[in-house]
Formats: structure tokens, sequence, C-alpha cells
């Protein structure tokens, strides 16, 4: 393989987008980028692949297993390798020295040519995506495709840098004044922990996988891939690809392997606790991560858990832009993204904005209005929303009505191709955020827990002063992966900022365009801030890939 | 203070050469080099601290505490500020917000300041170590001194170049074809996680201090510095010049805090899981890191616990060279080093020189000859040894002659200057190292446990495989923060750094010069891999600096 005429312009880029964090990204968001038969060609593969076994030729697969079933309702019928580990596992190893030896550089180019070829199938892992996770096709084809792969290209160039920080090798000449001075020759070399276990999610299967999967295969890991049960093809796809590309480049297949689970078996415990596992990434609730934790103690875990989303609204010059702004943060992918508001806090006596003051119960309404515009049509609604990805998320949908006064009421969309699939706009419930129900570290109102999917609540606090507070603690205790704010005072502005620096969150200010909090753009955005519950490690930063690779150095005497 | 013109020159100096990784220092090693009187004025002000209170003027502080006694023989005498710390770390948390927004260049220019006034008394700190560790007066100076500056300065570096990766702000603009493009404003800013814990160790207190010390400071945290209470000196002098130079930069002093401890009280273990804690850096027992790394769960923990250290011996073109680089590395501060070898290993059949063959009988009865050699004279063992520093050192050393045939006995070391010192040679003990006796996961022959303390063990092993074997078992289960190895043979060469890059160890091949492998010079040489039960961090690179903040971005509509 040309890897490096190919894609060392490539990793030269990304170094730099990293570095200056302004746009970029070499993958094509829209897809007639594709190429014409693309579309066609991407659901002929995807169709092909359905009621058929899904071979990946591992070492010690000891039967078949699947079982997926679209939140769009057809069954996928396909069936993945089941591995016995204390087969796979040793053979995982067996490649890393040669990976290792082969130094960051070649990593990262056999890493850039597994995305790029995941990149020339973007259509068909859209129908993937879309058929595992509920996202509607465009959606699954932006942040499961482009996104997805700028994230797996981001790790793969913070992994590079990082590895190279250190040089290969130095001459070191220490001054011993009139007597010969000591000199060594000294060699620094970037070596993997071993086997990395990245354990996978139902909502984003390649855009919470792929940071994770490559930051530790760059930096010199063999990488297990857990997908969850009800997203397995778009990992098991990506696996594929993983291996055919480590082979033709002249390394062991078996650098990556799937692992995939029989109903019931719960193989993430049993694999995250082996020996041979080194590293961790996990996204999902907070019980398990919070339990790989504790246990998983032979390894570095990278958890994306729970967290609670605040937007705080003090005031605005731009009251269309918010409604409309927040609408749709508000309804893309029916809220189920970790990123996605929940508790929108107003002052009680209402807030100032360009169309005059606002009370609180006109903010809302004002907001309920804005969803139901957008999601009026059933064409639109369809295409934003997405399905239900489980029936947890159905019933907390059907359960929030009865938590406060609606706001605006959730209503079923029939979708015109699937059926099956269930489709819902979001509720929106008022609730009262008086200081005195959420200020005793006992008190449990509904808006401090995640109630992930379709959901949020307008919270009516005393004051922005309180809306600050609620913000804070909320944060500490809850952890937020984004929090959102309005306001057209400088004093608000800057107390919003100290406080999403004290609790670490990251703050998206007075977004009424075509920007949504609930978005973040690789190589340019953090995603979470690794500083609060709602996860401990940032998507990328230099701790993401520092600790995957431990430098050994050997030193001679010159 | 004019801290740019002053320290930037240093900085940038620093960063370029934890780049290169060539050799560089700004501290002189040589006592000379400190002026004419700076011996008797840093003896003077030692003497001068003695039998006094240390006062910090501290908030919090509820009484004196005390009782350090050197190993050397004479009570301190002084007294320290015991503190409260449901008040003191309440005040430390008060200064992180103007810390924080100091930015990191201000950051890191004012741990230079407090660096630099340190290196300017390294005469008197030296005493307070000598005093507190037990070492020699030179190894005190130097290890004491320039270079444990040199390895906080290291820390500096990194904390800045991990802070100043992210740019402080960028524009972001995204094409969106005919559109208009979206355009956001960015800016990141580097937040420390909150007050750091950093526990000092007896040992060297200073140079396994700084690096976390000064990590922590220089990426926006308040370090609460919790020494050993047998070596608090060193430590509050260290602390006392923090909070002179905080306050005199225009910061809150009290972002830098002693605490210590009434007699078994034990204020380690309680500080760790206050929640205002968030970072902790300790040297000490596995026993007590490993406690500290499955408790303090609210904390990034960085720990370097008990290792044993392996020097392969399996053949060398200058035996003469090897055998005195040896003898002075086992000498040395008595073994009293996390770094020093414990176990060398020989085959039994003996191994090829450029003197011959040498049975293992012969190697090693040359290395004990060659280490009664070295410290033959009084003076030059003393110069060399130092004292025990506790009385479990002793106890260890009294005990190892009875593990085996003792190829070399300890003798007791006069000290013509203080004869209340503890001062010993080191015991040599040959121990058989057959493979049955170390093969079985349960076997625990004396070489597989620290042995903490001037003993080593020569051990017979039945090959050089074997010995590799054994070294690679003892890096993997029981950590070592160094390896040595002698061997003239390119085969051998390089399976030794095939175990060493498996097992994430910190090579020294064929040193016969003036170069040991218990010594490690800062911006260039790693201290520790992080890669095995050694320790969980290496001393310095990315990942011990990475993770001790966190970058809050807040992004704006532009």
């Amino acid at each position: 393989m040309q890897l490096t005429e190919t894609h060392r312009p490539t990793l030269d880029q990304a170094l730099e987008a990293i570095r200056t964090r302004a746009y970029w990204s070499p993958h094509p968001e829209h897809p007639k980028a594709y190429g014409e038969t693309a579309p066609a060609d991407g659901l002929a593969a995807f169709e092909a692949l359905r009621d058929t076994r899904f071979d990946l030729d591992q070492p010690g697969t000891d039967g078949w297993t699947g079982g997926e079933v679209s939140p769009y309702g057809p069954e996928l019928g396909i069936e993945y390798p089941h591995a016995d580990p204390d087969v796979l596992l040793p053979a995982m190893r067996a490649g890393t020295a040669a990976w290792r030896d082969a130094g960051p550089e070649t990593r990262a180019l056999v890493c850039i040519e597994i995305l790029a070829r995941i990149s020339a199938r973007t259509h068909e892992f859209a129908h993937a995506v879309m058929h595992t996770s509920g996202q509607a096709f465009l959606m699954a084809f932006q942040a499961g495709g482009p996104h997805a792969q700028d994230r797996g290209l981001e790790a793969v160039a913070y992994a590079y840098a990082e590895q190279t920080r250190t040089p290969a090798a130095a001459d070191w000449s220490k001054p011993q004044g009139k007597r010969d001075p000591l000199e060594l020759r000294k060699t620094f070399t970037a070596a993997g922990r071993g086997i990395a276990l990245m354990i996978g999610c139902n909502t984003f299967p390649t855009w919470n996988g792929y940071p994770g999967l490559f930051a530790s295969l760059a930096t010199g890991n063999a990488v297990l891939v857990k997908p969850h049960p009800r997203a397995v093809l778009p990992l098991a796809m990506t696996v594929k690809v993983a291996r055919e590309v480590l082979a033709e480049a002249g390394f062991d297949p078996n650098l990556v392997a799937l692992a995939t689970e029989r109903p019931g078996e719960g193989i993430a415990k049993t694999l995250a606790v082996r020996p041979e596992i080194r590293i961790i990434d996990y996204t999902g609730s907070t019980a398990f991560g919070d339990w790989l934790e504790a246990n998983a103690r032979q390894a570095q875990v990278y958890t994306e858990k729970a967290g609670v989303n605040t937007v705080v609204v003090d005031s605005t010059d731009d009251y269309k832009g918010m409604l409309s702004n927040l609408a749709f943060s508000l309804s893309l992918y029916s809220g189920q993204m970790c990123t996605t508001p929940q508790n929108v806090l107003v002052p009680r006596d209402g807030i100032t904005t360009d169309q005059g003051h606002r009370t609180y119960d006109e903010v809302a309404a004002d907001l309920a209005a804005a969803v139901s515009g957008l999601l009026g049509d059933d064409a639109r609604a369809n295409a934003l929303l997405g399905a239900l990805v489980n029936p947890d998320v159905k019933a907390r949908l059907e359960a929030a009505s009865g938590l406060g006064e609606v706001a605006l009421a959730s209503r079923e969309v029939p979708h015109p191709e699937f059926p099956g699939a269930t489709v819902r706009t979001p509720v929106m419930v008022k609730l009262d955020g008086a200081r005195k129900l959420w200020e005793s570290p006992d008190a449990e109102p509904a808006y401090l827990s995640e109630c992930f999917g379709p959901v949020s609540f307008v919270v009516a606090v005393d004051s922005t002063d309180d809306a600050l507070e609620l913000l804070r603690r909320t944060v500490r205790d809850k952890g937020a992966m984004t929090v959102g704010a309005y306001t057209t005072s400088q004093e608000t502005e800057r107390a919003l900022e100290e406080v999403c620096l004290d609790e670490s969150a990251q703050l998206s200010l007075n977004l009424t365009g075509g920007v949504y909090v609930n978005q973040t753009a690789a190589f340019s955005d953090f995603h979470g801030s690794g500083g609060n519950p709602a996860a401990n490690a940032a998507l990328c930063d230099g701790a993401f890939v520092s600790n995957r690779f431990r430098v050994v150095e050997v030193r001679r005497q010159a």
C-alpha cells in the first residue's frame, strides 16, 4: 500500500486542525458527494448483509449469535461470530509486537486507510446505523458517517502527536568540567499497553466508538470491539474493514476483533476484568460506567455516562432565533443524544427579549409552539426525529407527562415506509425550580435526574442567580455534556462562564442560527470535558490518548 | 516581578529540552557554583531553623506538631502548624479562580520563580534533606537540590506545553455551499481540577515531591503538601517559598499549604478522600498506594510504589567497568533508592568477559570485592552510603543475611561527625534462581519481594533465557523502576529490549562508566514507565500532566 503518499497529507492536515481548531473535515457531509450510484449501491450492500452470517474469520469462534431488530421494525437477521476469549485474546496479543515495531507514523497511516475505506462505504454504514440506532437516514449518514470518521481521525492525530512528542532517539552529553563528558545514546519507543476493549453503545455505535477504537489502535494496542447487542452491525462492518486493511498492510488482522454476546450473557463484565484488557472505552449508563471504574482496576478506563444538560434562559436579542434553535435541539433524534438539553431554566418573572418582556408561561408556550411548528409536517418530523431506540425511552416519554403541567404533549408520527417504527414528538413539562426544592443535598426533583429521550423540562426559577446556582449544582452532582445559555448581559455571561469553568462544563452561548448546543465538530469542539460526572474523558484531547501507551527508554553508553 | 524577562528564556529552554531530550539543566550540581559564602550561609540558615516554630501563617492552624529526628542522630526540634482541613481547604479553594484566569504562561513563570528562589537556597535545602532522609551531604545537595529542581521545572514545562496545545481562542467557519458559512467564536481555557494533595516520602522529599507539586500548581490547582512525618522540613521550606512568591506575584498564598500530622494521626487517609481533593501524588508503600487508587475515587491518583529492580548479567567486554559501575549503584545511599538494583541475575554456568570466563561464584565474589573496595575507606563510605533512614531498613538488612549464603557481609561504618548515625555497608546474598523456584504463580522466593535498603541478591539462573523470563515475571508481577543488563550479544540485547517493551520497563544497557542505572536525568530520562506495578505514572510525560486540568470551551455565534 502507498500509505505515505496517500494519507500523510491527511494526517498533516488533521494535526494542523487540532492545533488551530479551525473548521476542517476530509469526510463530506452531503450524500451526493459520494457519487451517483453510491446511494443505490450502499442500500444494496446493506440489504445483501441481511439474513446472512457475518463472517470475520476470527480465531476462537465457538458459535453464532444475533437478533438485532431495527427500531424501524424489521429484523436484521444477521448472525455474528461468538468468541471464546481464552482463544481470541491470546491470538490478539500475538500481533502487538510487530504493530509496536511499526512505529507511530505507520500505525496512523494504516488507521487512516481503515477510515478511508469506511468513508467510501458511508451510504452502506448509514443504513446500518439507521437500522440499529433508530436515527433518521440523513442523521445516520452524517453522524454515523463523516462525523464519526472525523472523530476517529481526530483520535489518530492526537495519538500520533502524543507518541512523537518524544524523539525516537537522542544523544545525551553531560559536561564534566575538565574530564570527558558523560555520553549516552538513548532510544524511546511508544509501546501499547496490550489489548483495549471498546464497549459500544446503542445510539451512536460509530460516533461514540471510533475515538476509543482508533486512539487505542494508533497507540499500538490490539482492540476488541464489544458492540451493544442492539447495534452490532455498524461495528462489525468496521471490524471487518480494519481486519482487511491490517492484513493487506502486512499486520496481523487479529489486532482488531469483534466480541458479541448471546442474549443475557453480559460479556462486557467478564471481559472488562480479564488481565489482558489494559484499556477500556465505554459509553452508556452511569451504573455500569461506575462499575467499570471501580472494578476494572487493571485497565485505563474511559467512560461517558449519564448527565443532565441545562439551558439557562436569561434574556435574548433574538427571541425567534433562540426558540427555533432550541426547538431543533430538543427535537433532533428525539432527544436521544447525550448532548440534548433537558432542563430549560427560565426566571419565574420572565425574560427580556427583542420582542419585549416574556413571562415564564409565555416562554414555555412559545418554545412548545416552536417545536410544534418544526414538527408539524410528518415528513419533516420523521426526518428530524428518527425512531425511539428502545421501549425504555418510550416508557420514560409516557411517564413524563405525569410529572407536571404539560406544555407540549407528545404525538405519534406515522412513518410512511416503516409502519413498525415508533416515532414520537417530544414532550415538554413545566416544573417548579424554587430553591427549596433543590438546594438540600437530599432533594431529588425530577429535573435532577437524567430522563434520556424526547423529554424536556421548562423549570421556573426565582432569578437568573438561582438558575446559575441550580446549573452549578446540576453539573457538579449529576454531570453535563453540554450547557447552553441565552443572555444579553455581560455580567450574566461572565457568571455563566465562571460556573462552567469551576465545574468543567462546555458552554454554548446565544446560539440562534444553524449551530446547535447538542452538536460538536471534531478537530475544533471538545465533546464533554472529562471534569464532571457525565464523563471522565473528553473527545479528544491529550489526556484521551497519552495513557494508552507508555514510552520505554533504552539507554546505552555512547 | 519581571517574570517574563527573567524566566521566559528558562521556560523556552526547558520546552526545547523535553522535545530533544538532550542534556540540559539550569541548576548547577557543584556546591561551589552557589558562591563563596553559600556553604556557611546555608548551614547557618538550617541551624537557625532548629528548635523553632516554622510559621507559615496558614488559615485554620489549630496547633503545632513536630518531632523529626535526623537519621544522623540529632532531633531537629522544629514545630510545624497543624491545620483544620475544614478551614484550610476552603481557604485554598478561594484563590483558584484568579490562578486559573492568570493563564498557563503566568502560572509557569511563577512556578519558575519559586524554583529559582529554592535554587538560590540549595545549601540550606541540602542540610534539610540530609537530616531528614539520611542522604550524605553531597547527594542531599544534588538529588535534593538541582536534580529535584530540574524535575520540578520539567513538570512545569510539560504542564505549559500541554495547556497551550489548544489555542486560547479560535474562529470556526464551516462552509454551507451557496449559503453563508456557519461561524463561531470559540475560547478554550485550561481549568485546574481543584485542590491537589501531594503526599511526600521519607527518602526523597523534594525529588519525588516536586514533579507532582509543580505539575498541579502549573495546571491551575491549589496544592496541599502532606510531608512524611520524618521528612517535613524540606517540604515546609518549599511551601514557605511558594507562599511568598505567590503573594508577591499578586496571588493568594493559600494556593500552596502544608498539612502536618500529630503522631499516629494518619491524615493522608482522611485528606485523600475529601471531595475537595481532586488530584493526589504519592510515593511510598504499595499497600497505601493501592489503597489510594481504590479509595480516592474522586481524585486523579498518581502513585510510585514498591518494585523489584533487576540486572541481567549475560556477558561483558568490560568486566572491571561493569563491576565498579554495579558496586556504585548498590552502594549509593545504602540502596535506599526506588531505582537501586536488587536482583543480579547470573547464569549458573558463568559468563564470558574480556577477562575470560567467570563462574557464577566468581562473579558474586568479584562484585562483593568491588563493593568492599569502593567502601573500604570510611570517609568515602560515609560520603556514598549516608545513613539508614529508619529502623525498618536496619531490620531488613540484618534479616537478609539469613536468607542464603552471604557473598558480602555488611559492616558498621563509624561517622566522624555524627556518632548517632546508623551507617552500614550493603549485604549481598547468593540465592538459587532455578526455574522451579519462581515459575509457579504461587512461588515466592525472597528475590521476588522488594527488600528496600542495602540488600542485593546474586541469583543463579540456569541460562540467560531463564534470566529473561525471570526478568519478565518480576516486572510483570512485582513492577520495576529500572532494569539493567550487560551483554555483548546482539541477540540477547534484542531479547532484553523485547521484554522491557512488552512489560514497560526502562532499560540501561552495558553501563560501565559514570552513569548509573539508578540515576535518571530530568528533561531526558523517564523515571519509571507508568506501565508496570511499580508506578502508575512516569516522570515526566504528557500523561503526568494532561489530566490535572480540563479544557473548558465557550462558543458563541460570530
